[in-house]
């Protein structure tokens, strides 16, 4: 049974994944398969992954096998399990609590290559559908907090397996990044009765030198302060604290800008290695619905330099966001010609 | 001039080193000379980096050339600047301030190989002395509120230059990790009216499955809710908060337990890149001196997964801190032999 661990410092939990370090080789050998050219995720290997618990597949084709352009499946090895009450305990001084929680994999089609800069738009959208599916299904376990949606992309981000997928975890816990979001957000709201996020949306656009790509209800930019660099957010333009409250002609925007940015992301820095968050507000939050704004981070892995600051808390950007922006925007502005310089632009710290 | 900005939600300052930005072909011109074989750290190129602001060295040897054993130089890419008035200002709805710090780079030793784990112990306590004394130094300029002092070792970890350095920052700002863990250290001891670092080297000594080294003042320890596979902390046994306090003696003890530390890593995990930060009180804290310890952070950075739970602020530590410590302590028990399984019981996440 895996544990969830509190430091008795900052309060923050730690899954302690127990289980799975007992499973070195079987880490081992999924890392073996992949190099060996079969892939768990691919059409026609359903049965080497746990059941699926979604897929939205031809009418006629059966759970399970092929015939199916999304799939949501449980994590092989999951970081969390469904199975056990959630029981806290103390450990002298320590705090902690059985490791309670689903993870799972979404496969997010059927190519083995395509992520969503390359997908078309309405396969997307049957992604974000899944996203939303899911989320609905895994709040009615009234033990959870907080549903994760987050997707790695390339080895160097934390992708284990080639095949574009993304992951959902449920969580008995708020994550602690999350709770500072909500917090910070709270106290603006306390003091100016406006949501930060809105407030940043209107500066971003009157400002008009982070802002990459936008249209009628979404619009992606640089964060002013962000962490790393051609670190970007998606922000949806009103106020709404819960992803999965999107509306339907909401989902065909966010598939259109989560495809435009993700391909200049990718035009601009030779198909990095990133990662992606869905930010959103906890199912039950005292900050209430009016202070927090739902949002997609997405932060490239540019630098080695950020082991340190990661570690620390304490960040050093090497790209201003308008540096970085007004390239992506000029990239934007041309056509469709491949360049990678994006990278020569971005400095580090030794 | 660089420019630290404050994300108005979490209130997270960062630094934007705009300067550094618009010289990406010095770095790239670093880089290759480092691999062309010349280093601006070794004896001898004295003059290729900024006059040095401290040495160690012969008596009859002139600054600024050879004869020193522990030499500190200002960054020749700082992130921050120490010229210039510290200003705040307000972007619209965003806080921003002048880049005003100092950034200095601490040449280890002569040897453009030996780090903490081959060192002599002699030669860790002069580094630990030139720790102290730029310290002292640094907190001078009332503008600094806090003085951070780390060591990145390995490419991977974020080190841009071979020869064996570390690195102190005087930032005008607390960092945020650094003001969580006084805000929790405070709230820890409101109830309690006892340190928490204090309360955990009681529990760790009686629990004894954590600790792999130890001595008369210090302890070392993998933390019970640790975020990354063999994360360690280094502790003074009594309670102290400022590291610039250290005793004479207890500089002899730490440079022990760095190197005995530092060499089981090493060995265990076939020298990882790590990062270690010192974390400290800042000069003027509210939370006074009682609440908070200052102590080492050690990261190996075995895990590429970790992306995603730096950026999202959620940890999943795939080996438990116990199975770590088992491992090393077994490794401190047998015969020097190298050895390098460790990262066979690192599982990990895709």
């Amino acid at each position: 049974m895996p544990e969830l661990r509190k430091d008795p410092v900052t309060g923050r939990w730690v899954i302690i994944a127990t289980e799975r370090a007992r499973r070195p080789n079987q880490y081992v050998k999924i890392e073996e398969e992949r190099k060996g050219g079969f892939c768990p995720f691919c059409p026609g290997n359903e049965n080497t992954t746990p059941p699926e618990v979604l897929s939205y597949r031809a009418k006629d084709s059966l759970p399970n096998s092929e015939g199916w352009w999304v799939r949501v499946v449980p994590n092989k090895f999951p970081a969390l399990q469904p199975e056990g009450e959630l029981k806290r305990s103390a450990h002298g001084i320590y705090d902690r609590m059985t490791g309670i929680g689903r993870h799972e994999v979404l496969i997010e089609s059927p190519s083995h290559e395509n992520t969503y800069a390359d997908l078309p738009e309405h396969q997307i959208e049957e992604i974000l559908w899944a996203f939303r599916d899911r989320t609905v299904e895994l709040r009615k376990d009234r033990r959870m907090r907080y549903i994760m949606i987050f997707k790695n992309w390339g080895h160097e981000a934390g992708a284990s397996i080639e095949h574009p997928h993304s992951q959902i975890i449920a969580l008995p816990v708020v994550p602690k990044r999350v709770q500072e979001e909500l917090h910070g957000a709270s106290k603006y709201y306390d003091f100016r009765e406006r949501c930060v996020y809105c407030d940043m949306i209107h500066q971003e656009t009157a400002d008009n030198v982070r802002t990459i790509v936008e249209n009628d209800t979404f619009i992606s930019f640089l964060p002013f302060a962000g962490r790393f660099p051609f670190e970007t957010w998606i922000v949806p333009r009103l106020h709404s604290a819960f992803f999965s409250d999107i509306q339907k002609n909401e989902v065909v925007d966010l598939a259109r800008i989560l495809k435009e940015t993700l391909s200049l992301l990718k035009r601009a820095l030779n198909d990095p290695p990133y990662n992606f968050v869905i930010h959103t507000t906890p199912f039950e939050s005292d900050a209430g619905t009016e202070a927090y704004h739902w949002h997609i981070e997405i932060m490239p892995k540019l630098t080695k330099v950020a082991g340190f600051e990661w570690g620390s808390g304490f960040y050093i950007n090497p790209t201003p966001p308008e540096t970085a922006a007004e390239f992506l925007r000029k990239l934007a502005a041309r056509s469709g010609a491949d360049v990678a310089e994006g990278g020569q632009i971005v400095a580090a710290l030794g």
